[in-house]
């Protein structure tokens, strides 16, 4: 014991050089936690729990009962999400040093505000989703089973959460949710990326939305889809641009099935059909249909 | 503090007034919970535990105790079953208002013991999977490493289990146990779909047999592949038509490799092979080899 | 209720049998306790915790500090590592029975021994991996995002962990821990595959890697592609051979886009790129592109 | 093993059989659970909260919100209560087997209606006591305190809320209640008690209030009292007599101090003094005061 | 914060001397665990199970499925008593080091099969506490009242498993299990203690009864009594002698109320009666009662 | 259902009426939490692990680690005690909500690194009250095993912890820690308390030490002992005076037995024996014994 001990003293020496760890280490400020994933979790149990009365939670919830749980739902959303902004804001931003706590500390507050704010708009355009899903998937049953298990739903109203949070330039927090999504349905959508209403993801495991992708009303796309950023040309001193617009745009109506990849800033045309597992790299004009090739042979 | 909570409230009666959430609000039967996620895990935790005994937790067992366990194991399981079919039933059960608790909480009864019935079968097809896996993988080490830990036969095993339930028309219970693999694995295999003994999925990931897919014995399947279903034309009266077989038939022995769509209700035959990344709408003949074309260029 | 418990009572009957459930029994060392995903998590979450020291937990740590978490971090795990490797051992190894269990926990301690000092070559590698899809991708803001959300690096943590125990001949543990990357993030990397430094996976869901897969430095590769294995031959006595080398080789610098399938020992040489979707079953030029073919058809 | 299995088979015999366990066997309404602690704790938190508000959790309450958070606690103590009421009645109640499932259940419904409406008027009786235990502790700093720490206050509250179930002829979940301050404060009040308002335990540890003591207003007890049952003379069927008065009555202003211990339907007057450790088994009048005899020698 | 954690590390420094820890310090086998208060609950919950079928645990268990139940739980309690016994002659034993493992480990199955081959024996006397305890107590409703939530019937149960073991000179473990009662009901009964059947506590809270105390059958104790040991005299070289019988001896059908002293090493003869609050240090002989004197003054 | 509801509303509109709630309504600063039991019993783990090290946790730990684990234990032991201080800063102080949030921060973190410098004192006396309690208990084995699990032990460590923190005037906090120990032993000693060392506790249950108690070196103190104050008079304007000197002094080498209350006061000389189940309110000289009087009579 004394001999191995010894061993691993050389090792835990070794890993305690600065020299060792200065490209991997986080030097936050002092006392602040990290953003944390159990907390972001409750977030959108929260966010969902008020979104959708009467799914979440075991509770009894009645036309008389619904402003109580509204209520200390909505108290809670906004205390838990005040503080998870504040520990975003403190690792992402360089300046925080020196920049006040309780600057800081305000600023979140008020970003918070203003994500709740624009809930009952969510809540209008998630039903719309719904609506959508339901229309094109002849498996559903029932609107609540798209509300309650399907991943697709799941995973955009993630998406949703997560692109209010980043049009008011909420740093990391958005990421981290849409990341959540992704982990749990393979389904990644950038929370950057612009999506209109009556949006339709069947299965979805797989599929990637980029950052600066375009998506218009009543689009319906398959699992294993990847609308891919183009290679960003490096700037004139060698770096990577970062930002510029990259990903495909797709007009109301398109559909793209499964395991196709659109790749860069190609347009798709208003009701265009991508089929399944082509690599589409051009513009498509409105109502074509793009196919793959491929030949049969006997053994 | 006071002025926020002004806008709070703003916002809390916007999200109660019933124009907003009635689309969205799920009105149940009286005190009765929803479907529970953590306790289908528990269900198919035993289920497992039961299947293949000495896998599933720590227990010493052995050919003297195996009785007990069992025993204990399912009378678990079938308490645990039968409530969870009976939220089941009450949730996706419009007339379910009128129809007294305890014919509903008798039929949830007996549905739970007839799924128990089936347990041996579904012991036997497991052990076909189980073996085919082994000869087909060169990277398993033995039979164990297949049970304990490869996410394509955790697939199938939530499959079978979901699959027995779909049969006894249980409702909603069965997507959910798919959806939980679906998760875990991005292996997404409807409970409607029929499959037969000796089924081999490969790495698996992003995988989706649609509802209406009918497989025969000895057939296996890599990562990315969907059996995916055409699009449902819509009746005289614009409703799209649930529950019409528009799903692929894949007859014993074919092989389909990685990210492959076999798309709508075609049929490949006998020892066919799809390679990679087809798209691929029309039948296929037995023993024919389907391949995709591409190119070559230099920068 | 009687008439129901005799029902029950006949399938816990047939399930005790030993005909029904000799082939799925696991028969194990009296009183060892099998691998513990929950414990696996542990030991990644240590090691991440090790390797990049300020992410992990919410404790304040300093230059003054390090030395005493890195000291209790490594002797933890090196706890949990030997009790893992134990059960490893146990539960694979066909002679356990006879071998003494001393020199089984011996073994097990060398093991783990030997994993930790690893630890900084390891800490070194990852930290080109990290700066390499810094550099690769416009949507990263620096970093630390890498490190605490990027999936594909999260992947990558685990893959690496995983090939040192591998390359100690520890059974079993580096499947779990490559599998638990897999679940978490769809991505599938076997702990056998040889892969050099500046990886980046992006994206990365429904990426499979093979046991026999060498990739070079600075490779990239995208979603949903597959370095997948060509279909073993058996021997003369009608047994699969094991082991054999049959996934393809990617020399430095070669990029694969979504959705590609590399099939068998196949080489891709040097900077080569193969576009989105492809199925590729022959060797690639230093410097090639690979494309699909495709059409477009107006409705 | 397998000897050592056989002499545990052999116990395991020998404690099913019939004759072994009939004593302590509890056969109870098929499929209705025990009334279960961790239940129970929840109800007393849940009033808790409702009786003190801004003191239980940590949510930011206002006079602004307190109406909401009011309304979500008496919804789910109500769904609470009425359950474990109904466990209850099933696990007491010898006649339930004939009693249909549904008047049973309905019973339990008014009965958790009839207790909570009893929480304002709770709540004003508590507040008296709260203060006069404020005013005869020096060492409390503010009523907050005693709120939140003090065991006698601990144990007063379950008392209150276990007597107001006791009237309502509720069985066994009142007794529950107060076992649970006993096993926390070691102060056992039993919940046929009566007790008037401003009442003060001090310290409390080990003090006993048994089931037909009675108790004015203004009284102070300190830690160790027993208020004790005379034992009870049997009937002429020598069975035992249950529920007769038999413990002491303290009038308003009494004061008892430590280790004292009253045996006996005993009346002690108004405004009398029981000093500490003495045994009294006869009347005290209005006034008196009680003192033990003691003698010191040297060593 | 350098300033500071400069202060801390000083600090940090001298509780790292060995000359300041070295009276408080444990230093025991290397690897193996102290033996787990947690675990220890475990297995008084499996003893009580076992003991007292339906009552612990919501399971509905029959005369059907008793033995299933009965089965799974004495080898669960086999295996974890063997481990806590193996931790207890880790713990206490000082030639430990020396001793090899596999001997310890074997003593300590043994150990626990022997308990196991108690529980029909243990079952049997408790079934007769819980007569008497019943046929005292006015204020019982039933049996199960007494087996489900009497304080005193628990600290019983939880002496009379600690005495077998302590009959096993099992170390350490014992005093464990019934300290863990002292802290649920304010009951300590040391292990040591020789009780006979029919056996009732009343209330309880604050009794003691010491290592060496002889308890006849029959035998009622009321709530505040302690048993206590007289002084051990030191021996000639000024140690402390331990072991010897210094605690009262109580013959059958004694009763003692309420915070009553017996001291040392007395004996109380059959039928005799201690009134409350009295502190006897010499004998009392049969069918006796012993009362305190005090006097009554007006203020 | 909706005439229930109703009857509800009625009840949660009167609990809201500010009129009802005013006196038991705790308004606190806006989004600070209150002090919380848990995270209060970490505080305690943390300590006992510093102090006793190898007892606390399954760490193994050495020589060679001591000092890492020391490091880790304090940094967090500061951090965690530092909001835990702020919090009772904030609960306790009515001038809190003027003062700004920052100098209570500081202020709480000074107080907590205050108290940690007084760790290596407050192990060194520990030490002699361990050795104590071995020398007066002839039924303790080992040292460890006074420290791993008597009560008495475990309520002195709490209090001495409590008591630094009370010097150092920390509010609220140091009065929760004895009553956590209050609630899991019986034992409730005042944190204003002063204590000598060698201090014994023997079973301990039911002891009460008052706030002005003085007690000095080789103190020995049963079970069921009250150190008692006398009811303080109120002062001219009718308030109750607090923090005046009204509980007993107790000097060197002092024996109190069992269920004595020593009340008011007074003092009791050095080397003076209480007999068990005293009420003692004048002064006891040293070497002095008091012994109750008491008389037998036969039935």
């Amino acid at each position: 014991m004394q001999e191995q001990n010894k061993e691993l003293s050389v090792t835990v020496g070794r890993l305690s050089e600065e020299s060792s760890y200065k490209q991997l280490f986080h030097s936050y400020r002092d006392g602040e936690a990290m953003p944390s994933e159990e907390q972001l979790k409750k977030i959108v149990v929260l966010c969902r729990a008020i979104l959708f009365p009467g799914y979440c939670g075991n509770a009894r919830i009645s036309k008389q009962t619904i402003c109580y749980h509204t209520g200390v739902n909505v108290e809670t959303l906004h205390s838990l999400l005040t503080s998870q902004i504040y520990t975003g804001l403190c690792f992402s931003d360089l300046e925080c040093e020196t920049c006040p706590k309780e600057r800081i500390a305000a600023q979140a507050e008020k970003l918070s505000e203003a994500f709740i704010e624009t809930l009952p708009e969510l809540r209008r355009i998630l039903a719309t989703d719904a609506e959508a899903t339901y229309h094109n998937d002849p498996a559903a049953k029932n609107a609540g089973e798209i509300i309650f298990c399907y991943p697709g739903f799941r995973a955009v109203v993630n998406y949703r959460i997560a692109h209010q949070l980043y049009l008011l330039e909420v740093p990391f927090i958005p990421r981290m949710i849409t990341e959540m999504a992704h982990s749990e349905t393979g389904i990644d959508i950038h929370p950057g990326a612009v999506i209109g209403d009556h949006f339709t993801i069947d299965h979805g495991t797989d599929m990637v939305i980029g950052e600066t992708s375009v998506i218009g009303n009543h689009v319906r796309i398959f699992q294993g889809v990847s609308l891919a950023g183009e290679k960003s040309l490096p700037d004139e001193h060698g770096h990577i641009v970062r930002g510029m617009p990259r990903h495909p745009v797709l007009e109301d109506y398109v559909t793209v099935y499964s395991n196709a990849t659109l790749w860069g800033r190609i347009r798709i045309g208003r009701g265009a059909t991508i089929c399944g597992n082509v690599w589409v790299t051009r513009d498509v004009r409105a109502d074509e249909t793009v196919r793959q090739s491929c030949f049969i042979e006997n053994k």
